[in-house]
């Protein structure tokens, strides 16, 4: 007789994992959330004071940043990884994150571990202002090594219809405020992993900091009614995603001597890697970008002030963003 | 000199997997959407006929029946079997679907492959009636094996405050209504492999049928106005996801003789494994059950016409869900 148990699947672990979980998910649930842990779905009302609410969704993995947990054993901050990657995408076309779902995948359930990656991304949700309403741990015996595993979320969030951010708003002459972000967030692990091979380990604490959230901040600089625009610097960097938040005919000039680049990419460069390939790879320490009315500087810089804003370039009548 | 392409990521490759699937993901768009193919989010409108909407997200993944698609080469079905995971839980709260994202995991971009499956989801959607809002490719070098792949998406949908489906609002007596199942859903397929080894081959084709999207049949049956609760049947099977839709204190009587049982399961069980297994990890023909009031049995039955819908037992006063 064989039983799911012998195939691989523990499904008594399962349970216990659901178990151990429980209190960390729902001390992200405030007292609005709509259904009940162990339910088919869960939910959240339309915040009061929309009119005419637009419901955006995003979804994003951690990459092989996971990896370096994994061989660390620091779960402590891939929740916030994961959490930024979605609601920060969320931020740039300014909706408020309304709720978030996690998808872990592993060869074999590891209590310690999963319960530690679960309450990693409900902290990071606390942060974020939003709700986990659902997750699923998935175990795939055979598939996948036994240690390994793989995280995706994803997130809803809700904007007003005629607050949308839109590339279409921007125009020549806008500024662009830089956030500044202290590490790699979650982008170009692979690169890493590759250029340092063993030697990853003497930068892993480091190279392991968790992302910054910046969904708040950015919905504050939002509400001054001076943003038009705004791109979150994942894969691609700064060049191909400040081109996300443009229209087709206007660029940007980026002055690169405009903020600090954080002691973390000189790890990467020493290595060998060109000044092209790493802004092409990496944020660079710039993890967000603001385009505003130059007549709003002052309440963006206030709304943002926590991740040392600055301006780092402008946006001219030319196509493309260009580095100077 | 290091570049991101050594280190196995492709960005090239990652811009043509984007351009090639661009057309199937928009074609799930209604002139509603907001936002842009390629912007950092998109989304929709709340639908007109909602007073106090609530926005209900569930997640999921297909578990290892993506191994008998990768073994096979057929990915045609992983779409439905992805997005019926996920909106048949949105269905079982009954909360109309309004968005999906998918995530894909891959040790190397494979562009045939990952276009079919894009393909294969942005079809699920139109099937379940919401577009594909977004999603993430990502790819793994090193981490993962180059062929190997995961999946998961996300739903977001929505359902007027007081007609969300409660469990507690089911009463004994309540009759409950099973909707066939043709095959395996997407649970199970660890034990499958398990007990099947190499002979898979032989059933490959009948195992990787796809999933029946039950969403807009529940959604009409809910339409009725008689529905209580509802079950998707996926691990667990019918005991412990039907024990869901049910208050602490009733339980339910099912009849296995009051449906067929789909040739395939006779696959598995001649294999040696239990009559008990078989139930507690498959959907053994019922993949959804609604529970009901009596009196809208007609209109039920009609509303889901399309899924030989069939009365399989009742709601009783005692805790726990009895097979008979």
């Amino acid at each position: 007789m064989t039983s799911y148990r012998d195939a691989g699947v523990n499904l008594d672990g399962a349970l216990e994992h659901v178990s151990a979980i429980a209190g960390d998910v729902t001390s992200t649930w405030s007292n609005k959330v709509v259904g009940s842990f162990g339910g088919f779905a869960a939910g959240v009302a339309v915040p009061d004071g929309f009119t005419n609410p637009i419901l955006m969704m995003s979804t994003d993995g951690v990459g092989t940043k996971l990896e370096l947990a994994r061989r660390s054993g620091i779960w402590e901050g891939v929740g916030a990884d994961l959490v930024a990657m979605c609601v920060d995408d969320l931020a740039a076309v300014g909706a408020l994150p309304l709720g978030f779902v996690d998808y872990m995948a592993v060869g074999e359930l590891s209590p310690e571990r999963d319960s530690a990656v679960v309450r990693s991304i409900a902290h990071a949700c606390s942060v974020a202002g939003c709700p986990l309403l659902g997750g699923e741990t998935a175990e795939h015996p055979g598939v996948m090594e036994p240690e390994a595993i793989d995280l995706a979320g994803a997130a809803m969030g809700v904007v007003e219809q005629d607050k949308a951010l839109d590339p279409s708003d921007a125009t020549e002459g806008n500024l662009i405020v830089g956030l500044s972000s202290p590490n790699l967030r979650s982008n170009g692990f692979s690169l890493v992993r590759r250029v340092l091979g063993e030697d990853i380990d003497l930068h892993i604490e480091e190279l392991l900091s968790p992302s910054v959230i910046y969904s708040p901040s950015v919905l504050r600089a939002v509400s001054t009614g001076g943003v038009r625009s705004a791109a979150h610097i994942t894969g691609g960097g700064i060049v191909e995603n400040l081109e996300r938040a443009l229209p087709h005919h206007l660029g940007a000039e980026v002055d690169t001597s405009s903020w600090s680049r954080p002691s973390v990419f000189g790890v990467v460069t020493e290595r060998g890697v060109t000044e092209e390939d790493m802004f092409r790879t990496f944020n660079m320490g710039l993890g967000f970008c603001l385009v505003i009315d130059a007549s709003s500087l002052d309440d963006v810089l206030e709304a943002t002030s926590e991740h040392a804003p600055a301006v780092v370039g402008r946006v001219t009548s030319e196509s493309g963003v260009v580095l100077i």
